[in-house]
C-alpha cells in the first residue's frame, strides 16, 4: 500500500482499537448500537482549492465529498457538523455565498446542520463531520469475495481531467467552451451516489467511493480483502467528452494515468458475486444508475490492469497520496 | 451580544432549524433518540498555538478543550473524530509526539478514536468532533431561572494570565519559575470538569464551560435565558499565585479584564436554585469540586459586576471574539 496507509497504521491505528472505528480501514466509523455512520473530510486552501475560488462551489463540494463517504457506506444522509476557519477579510459576502452553497445541498440531500465551530485564520480551512443512518450493516472494504465482479458507477476520469485542464494550456485550446465547462463541473460538483449506495445494501460484498483514484481505491479493497483485482482498461467507462480529450493526447499512457489515478471521481467502486448480480441487475427499482463491470477479484494480491491485447500495463502512480 | 453571535445567527441559524442543533445556542448538539451529544472545536496555528509549540501539549489541549464541551453538557466521554492537516516536514517525530498526547488523554478520559481525515497543509490545522453519552437531558444555556445563584468551579483567570505572561516581560521578572510554570500549565492543560458536569445533571438549571471568558459565557446564559446576571467581583475565586500577580499590577482593572474576559478557563459556570443547592452541597458524592458562588440571576438583562463597595464596574471587553 502507500505511505498514507502506513502513516495511519503506524500512528493512529494503535489509538483506534475499537469496533466503532472499523480499524480505520473504511470510509467512515460505525456506531452499531446507535445505527449511526460517521465520516469526516477536510478542504484546505491551496490543497483542495484556491483562495479566490467561489465560496458557493467550495461549500457545495465540501458537502458532496462528505456525502460521498455516506454513499460508500450505504447510508442515508442525516446531519453534519461544520468547522469553518477563514480570514477576517472574508466574513461578509464570502460567508453568505458559502452558506447559500450549504443551503442548496442540505435541501437536495435532506441534511441537517447540527453545529460546529468558527474561527479566524490566515488561510481557509474547512472540515465537515457527517452523519448517516444505516438500516443495515454498512458496506465494508475488507469483505470482497473471490470471483466477485468489480463495478463502477458513472464515468471515470472526468473530474481529474477537469483538474488537469485547469492547469494546462496545451490541450485546452482544442476544446470548446462547453467541453471545458463539463470538465470543470465534473471537478467541482461530484454526484454522491446516495441512492445507489443504499440500493447496494445486501448486494455488494465490498464498496468504496473513488476519491484518491480508481486504482488506489480498488487497491484498498484488494488489500483489505486479501485478494487480487484484475481490470480491463477497455471497460473503463469514459464520457464522450473524455474520449475526445483522449484523442488529443499524444501519449495515451499519460491520459490513462490521469483517469485511473487522478481521483475525485466520487463514483462508487464495488464488487458483487454472480448470484446477486442476477437479482440486482434485473430489478429496475435497484438498478437505476449507469454501472459498468470493469473486472473481477481473484486469489492473489495487488491490482492488475490489462489492455485490449490482454497485456498487463504497469502504473507507477497508484493515486493521490498526502504523505 | 457580540459579533460572533450575530455572525452565527445571521448565517448559520437559518441552516440549523432542527431539534438536534438546539438552535446553535449550546456547547454541543444533542441527538435525543440516540442519546448522543456532539461537539466540535478547532485549534489553528498562529491562532490557538504557535508553530513550534509541543505537539504533545497541542494534542492534549485539543482533546481537553473538546472534552470541556462534553462536561458543560453533563455528558460521559465516548469517542472522537480527528482532522489533522500538517506540513509535510512535520510527519515523523511531530506526529508520533502528537499521538502520544492523544493516547494519554484517551486513557484518562476513556475516549475512543473513531476515525477522521489527514491532509498536508502549509500550516497546522486541527479539529476534533467529540461524542458524549447522556443519561439525562443535557444542560442548557437558555434555562437559567430567576433567583438562581451563579457558581463557578475551580479558579478563574489562571489560563488567561498564563497567556498574558507568555507575551509580556514586565510582570514576569517578579515571578518565580514555579509561578510561571503554574500559569503556563493552566493555559496548556485545562481540566475538563467531566465528573462535575455529570453530577450537576438534575441540579443545575443552566451550565456552560468558560472558554471565551467568564463575562462572555455568563452573558450567553443571561441572554438566552432572558435574565440579568449580577456578580460580585470579590467572590471570583483567585488562586494564590494569581493573587500574587494581581499585587504586581499597577492597574487592577487591567488584571480583572484578563481574569474575567481572557477566557480559556474551561471551568464550569452554572446556576442552581436554592432548593437544589441544599441537596447538592450536602451530598459528598456529588460535591467533590471547589465550587464558588459568585452571584445570581434576576429579572432584567445583561451582566453586571459589582465591586467591594457594591458599585457597578463597567467592562468594555466582554470576552474573546473571532469576528
Amino acid at each position: 500500500m502507500n505511505n498514507e496507509f502506513d502513516f495511519i497504521t503506524r500512528n493512529f491505528l494503535p489509538l483506534a482499537k475499537n469496533t466503532e472505528s472499523m480499524h480505520l480501514m473504511n470510509d467512515a466509523a460505525y456506531i452499531k448500537n446507535k445505527n449511526l455512520v460517521i465520516s469526516s473530510d477536510m478542504m484546505i486552501e491551496n490543497v483542495h482549492f484556491k483562495k479566490n475560488d467561489s465560496p458557493y462551489n467550495i461549500a457545495r463540494k465540501l458537502l458532496r465529498v462528505n456525502l460521498s463517504d455516506l454513499s460508500s457506506m450505504g447510508s442515508e444522509p442525516y446531519g453534519y457538523i461544520l468547522n469553518l476557519a477563514i480570514p477576517k477579510t472574508k466574513n461578509n459576502s464570502w460567508v453568505s455565498m458559502f452558506c447559500e452553497g450549504l443551503k442548496i445541498e442540505q435541501k437536495q440531500f435532506k441534511l441537517k446542520l447540527f453545529g460546529g465551530d468558527i474561527s479566524f485564520s490566515k488561510s481557509i480551512f474547512l472540515s465537515i463531520t457527517i452523519f448517516g443512518k444505516n438500516k443495515m450493516k454498512p458496506h465494508n472494504l475488507n469483505s470482497a469475495k473471490e470471483n466477485s465482479d468489480i463495478f463502477v458507477s458513472g464515468y471515470i476520469g472526468d473530474a481529474a481531467l477537469g483538474f488537469f485542464l485547469e492547469n494546462t494550456n496545451k490541450i485546452k485550446e482544442y476544446l470548446d467552451p462547453d467541453d471545458l465547462d463539463y470538465f470543470r463541473d465534473s471537478f467541482w460538483m461530484p454526484k454522491p451516489r446516495i441512492n445507489l449506495g443504499q440500493n447496494l445494501n445486501g448486494f455488494a460484498n465490498s464498496c468504496t467511493d473513488i476519491s484518491d483514484g480508481l486504482l488506489s481505491d480498488l487497491n484498498k479493497i484488494a488489500f483489505h480483502s486479501k485478494l487480487m483485482a484484475e481490470i480491463d482498461i477497455t471497460k473503463i467507462p469514459l464520457s464522450n467528452k473524455s474520449k475526445k480529450v483522449k484523442s488529443l493526447f499524444s501519449n495515451t499512457k499519460k491520459f490513462w494515468e490521469i483517469v485511473l489515478s487522478g481521483g475525485e471521481d466520487y463514483e462508487l467502486i464495488f464488487s458483487m458475486n454472480k448470484q446477486k448480480q442476477k437479482v440486482f441487475f434485473n430489478d429496475q427499482r435497484l438498478n437505476k444508475n449507469k454501472i459498468t463491470k470493469i473486472g473481477s477479484f481473484k486469489k492473489g494480491k495487488g491490482v492488475f490492469v490489462y489492455d485490449n491485447k490482454n497485456k498487463r500495463i504497469l502504473y507507477k502512480k497508484m493515486g493521490f497520496c498526502h504523505f
